[in-house]
């Protein structure tokens, strides 16, 4: 399926670890629907994943930088425009860690040097990466800043832990700085609230596989997988949601207007 | 522009008065993008408006239905399908009319009998014309159903009168129905929540440039056009949007996520 | 409990049928607290319960009045500010009906006659309840008035059926009228949106105790009972709340902000 | 006005500065319900401010403490439960500070290093005082704890900065938290979200009274003012609203369910 939505538009895709991340199945989709882009990741993230096959696959360049550190940032938005040829069009930023999660530790119990740690991997970096887009003047007029996030930032899921709140800083980070960038620049910026999706990240989660089969049976569409949710962000960078700014959008099946399911009665009736 | 988003799919688009409407705009890029559809009206609308024009253009056949009258809508639906050739992959319900704010009564003064007469038409024929499809099976599995609403249905806008309660049922018929759409047929159903738009509709509302004015210094992007809808539209009829359910969507320049702008201070202060 | 925080308040109370409603526990507790008021409800409501026991124990007398009918609500607002003598501070509307339940019709197979008289029963009627009180100027200043809802009117609960449409309408209701209602005369105008609650009425919707035993399970602090709404009911008629109006207040032990809980995973796992 | 609303219960309340602060004012109504309580805030606020005159007024002790150091939140946990007698029925988390604000940073340019104090101040500041509370088990059962918000959290302020981040992270941990709080031991957690109100803090921001002024014009009922939060504040420390929590309560003259008032509207036409 191509359609040419993103006929010479140029990216920078963050996040692409292996064929389960949704940034992987977002680049490769760009990539038949005509963009260029650049991959990054941290250079801890390059060295575990298989992001070079990715790179060849979609004939992109990798340049490694640590979304925490705004001088590796600046560094790499230098060089996706040299390589691209010109100003970006579209950024997707698909990057989340808690530390009190890795570590184990429980949220009523936290380290909070982790915490701040998380924030900053998980949330912060987000703001980083605009901040340097913004004073670069690297986006071209109407580009399209898409961040993934969950619905953890609205309401309760236990073991999701501190990337809640991480989750709802980074969808207000959205708000906040596309309000800037839509008036100085005219790009915009949303988030996609997706869900529960079996990344090698969403995985990390406690109790991952039974609340993966809750929201399941909770949606009337069933979850949406890293494919579909590429296909989502696909339309977010086109030219056809020029207007759609400072949004948190949902593409879950319908999860997130649930308040219980047929199967979800009937279930826990057994 | 046209990307073949909608080749071969076959729709329904009510409400398409004039090149003003929304619903004109969006039968123009279904066009554009392959697909084929008939368009409807009420009566009364058909002889007011130029929809021939437009049936013309788009070599789509125009059905008269009352969209408040089950029996027009069943002939509606049946006919569809024999002339399009096969069930319904998209609908688009852009219908709305307040009789109490025709006849210029204030919110405080209503006459109940056109408040019903009022949701009949605005909200009510949403239920009316998914009852219909779901009843006949006329929908195609991952077939999308989209109906334009207003902002008004979740924060008050005075001179929106009952148009801003008749929007506030229809987005919770598309939530309700869209559960029983998604599990009976994989259909999903959203809405639209487009910003002030100059149709013949909108018009008639009570200080609607003041307004149109207002929104557009709030948005960070501006107010979005009645063919940027239509862009929009055609995002959520493709097949990149099928795990997109029970939603409303804004689609209004950023308008619903600002508390203020310096525009709006600044015009204040003056 | 007795803080005598309606001391020398005058309302009126619409909607108690049995000791299981909220509206009567809402009438016990308010005369508790030093208010007077009157108590009314439709005819037919009036021969099923057993209000006068209320109107009784609480010292105040019972209006006959169907909430449909303008006429009966003059007459109602009339003889309720001759009873109490003067004009009115609270005002409580607890009213629900769908034909389409009581008759056992799904929500795709509506009779829309029905819609039509469920939607007047338990939404327009509070539109009517404010537009006389408003045209009489029947309401003190700084007076309050608050209709109970459930969260069907934003999220899915499948047998709700067209009592989630209606309720949507009642909270539009709340925050169009609420605006007039508050720059004319400083009242305020609000819906609190209660837990499922084995009320009479509430046990009329199909799988009501597998539901309420989800929701309990959901919620943090469980479900909130009829009485803990009459509490805190009281709270939004003292003048401890004066500045809040236009508000959807969940009183449901925090289910509305939960994704899961770990209970319901655990039961789901079962 | 005095109902013994609190009376018997013990409390901490963190950030009264002076006699504008909302913390001060809930403090004077707390005593005036019946409260006994401990004051705290930073050792550098305690300088500045004039709280010792607060202590005198309401027979209370003050206890120093960084909100930001878990050893000192400690100290004052355990001292707050000595002085009082017996463990904690309510607490008042009204703390916030941005450097970057102070410093005159814009959104778009911001120092990290202060981006992270000021969240520490701001928001996980929150977190630490009930991860003490919560290890600690120094809430009595049925407890309450309130922080108060700004509802740039879900909207854009151009001036708020990054507090509407860091706004955004406090209300997340309010739920987050609350959540274990409710489940572990009955404890409820809600923020208010309250009208700008010209507090020592509030007037620190840019533009802060053509901003006051907007929001007056917005709301039918005009800007909540601080005593009317601390009005507020008490219900949700009384017995009246135990079944509240994970909400954020909006406290603000209906402001957060506006789209435009007509007095905004008039004055944009000016």
């Amino acid at each position: 399926m191509s359609y040419n939505l993103l006929k010479g538009k140029r990216g920078i895709i963050f996040g692409a670890l292996d064929e389960n991340s949704i940034a992987w199945k977002t680049a490769e989709r760009a990539h038949e629907e005509g963009a260029s882009f650049v991959l990054t990741n941290a250079p801890v993230a390059l060295r575990m994943g298989t992001i070079n096959k990715l790179a060849e696959q979609t004939n992109s360049e990798v340049i490694p930088a640590d979304a925490t550190k705004v001088e590796d940032l600046e560094n790499l938005v230098e060089k996706a425009q040299e390589i691209l040829g010109g100003k970006i069009d579209f950024v997707l930023h698909s990057i989340g860690m808690s530390v009190n999660v890795r570590k184990g530790k429980h949220y009523t119990d936290q380290n909070y040097d982790w915490t701040h740690k998380g924030l900053d991997i998980s949330a912060m970096s987000f703001h980083k990466v605009m901040q340097v887009l913004h004073k670069k003047e690297a986006m071209n007029e109407w580009g399209s800043i898409v961040a993934l996030t969950y619905m953890a930032a609205q309401r309760v899921f236990p073991d999701y832990n501190d990337m809640a709140d991480n989750k709802a800083y980074l969808e207000s980070v959205a708000r906040s700085f596309g309000y800037f960038f839509g008036k100085d620049k005219k790009v915009r910026v949303n988030t996609i609230s997706q869900s529960p999706t079996p990344t090698s990240a969403g995985q990390g989660v406690k109790g991952f596989t039974g609340f993966m089969n809750y929201a399941d049976k909770m949606s009337p569409l069933g979850n949406a997988t890293a494919l579909e949710c590429a296909d989502y962000t696909i339309t977010l960078f086109s030219d056809l949601t020029k207007k759609v700014t400072l949004q948190n959008l949902f593409h879950d099946g319908g999860f997130s207007n649930m308040g219980v399911s047929q199967e979800v009665i009937e279930a826990m009736e057994d």
